[in-house]
């Protein structure tokens, strides 16, 4: 429980950022080095750097050197368990929505046959 | 767009700890008291009250003052906007994953046609 609880901080954590979102995107459709993965950022590379040691500490990318290109790629199941818990939000709130509108319903039967 | 980023950037802003996750499960049941939000969490109600606000700033909740009990409800579009961008990123790997099944399975099945 207590991992589970820190994996969604660590997953929620890194995604508060547009950039490392950008990165997380890019790379669920495949690895890349870093040089094509910092292209499109209008930013030095040091800081884009930082990003991706965000990203690589709350495990929601790993990375391999080999020679002078660093490869990185998306760990899924960090970014699963994060959809999961908010799917599960989703689906309490919308139980409870549900019976809200069965209680409206019911009133507003009641009324119509009380006024009948 | 801006706006859209900036969304998301605070709804994981807000997730990516522990007790606003819990606070945020039990607003998905339906509005309650700050009171009765406060009493599973062993920490001082100063410490509680800046969860909720780093909550309210980031838009996960809304409250209201009626004489001396403030209640909370949950902001479900908010939720529902980070939910949206995770799912967006599984379908890109799994259609990636998908693909990747099919070279596979068609190489597998040259190699038996080569074989045989």
């Amino acid at each position: 429980m207590e991992h589970y609880q820190s994996s969604l901080d660590a997953a929620f954590h890194a995604l508060a950022d547009p950039t490392r979102r950008a990165v997380v995107s890019r790379l669920t459709k495949g690895p890349a080095p870093v040089k094509e993965l910092a292209e499109p950022f209008d930013m030095g590379l040091p800081s884009f750097m930082k990003h991706l040691r965000v990203l690589e500490k709350d495990g929601l990318i790993s990375s391999e050197k080999v020679g002078r290109v660093r490869t990185c790629w998306v760990n899924t199941e960090r970014l699963a368990g994060a959809e999961s818990w908010l799917s599960e939000q989703r689906e309490l709130w919308q139980a409870r929505t549900d019976r809200l509108a069965d209680y409206v319903e019911t009133q507003m039967s009641r009324s119509i046959e009380d006024a009948s």
